[in-house]
């Protein structure tokens, strides 16, 4: 099972777009470049960031992406879901109704025991995706992250440093 | 993100395997008959989870698969790992390192913080999965299951209802 490569690529653009000032916003393109990203894939991941509500595009000369929620409010949990979506990894198929020991279907009350814990196990995953916020994800890179970075960064955003 | 279906066949096809007589085997057709599933995809799943050590495949007239360990000694991990693989499903590209900021391989001691963040949360996963035997599993199926499919399975395996 892998991750699409989107996650990965989301959860960075957001962690930049939450260091902007209140005025900026940066584009797809602006993006792409500053990661070095094919543009068009990441467009469609900001679009689903987009979509999921963490991010608001602003249209106009300076228009573009801003993370529409406090860093502090968004978590890994969403942007995973924002990106891969909702429905569980796991998926029923309900074979323990088929094949030569299948019953009828008012004979099963409940889900089967496997998908029961299949899914009980993914909810603690979430659970734990829920725990990391960006802030705290920008705190800990904020501490790692070298002094050339930095200004690297603040040169990209029109900063002085 | 989507676990394979050979997860959900895997772990139903090692249950009814945990509940064989100690001469008794399946093979491949039988457990494909039994659970309305392609023989040809099942065998694949089978396969992994003999190259995993988790089932054990036996030769002659009555050969076939068999549980390699106790079915207290099989995880919802186990199983799953089997199937999908020990990589984790989330692949850092390592986008740090790329772009406008990028710097020297050498300027980065710790692996990013948003992959060890995401690699922690699958961690709990998979220890979550681990709580779960395939002889936990059987326990409560036997609970569930209703009498005509004791019956229909018992029948199916030979054995006096």
């Amino acid at each position: 099972m892998q991750l699409s490569e989107g996650v990965e690529w989301a959860v960075h653009s957001c962690t930049m777009l939450a260091g902007l000032d209140a005025d900026q916003a940066l584009t797809t393109t602006q993006l792409a470049e500053f990661f070095d990203l094919p543009r068009d894939y990441l467009a469609k991941h900001l679009q689903a960031l987009s979509n999921a509500g963490l991010l608001a595009a602003t249209r106009g000369r300076s228009g573009g992406y801003r993370l529409a929620r406090p860093a502090s409010e968004v978590t890994l949990r969403d942007v995973m879901i924002a990106i891969e979506g909702s429905r569980p990894s796991f998926r029923c198929q309900e074979i323990r109704q088929r094949g030569l020991s299948g019953q009828p279907r008012a004979c099963y009350r409940r889900a089967c025991g496997i998908a029961r814990a299949m899914w009980a196990a993914e909810k603690v995953w979430l659970a734990e995706l829920e725990k990391t916020t960006l802030a705290a994800l920008i705190a800990e890179a904020a501490r790692e992250v070298s002094r050339e970075q930095k200004a690297a960064i603040a040169r990209w955003l029109g900063r002085e440093t």
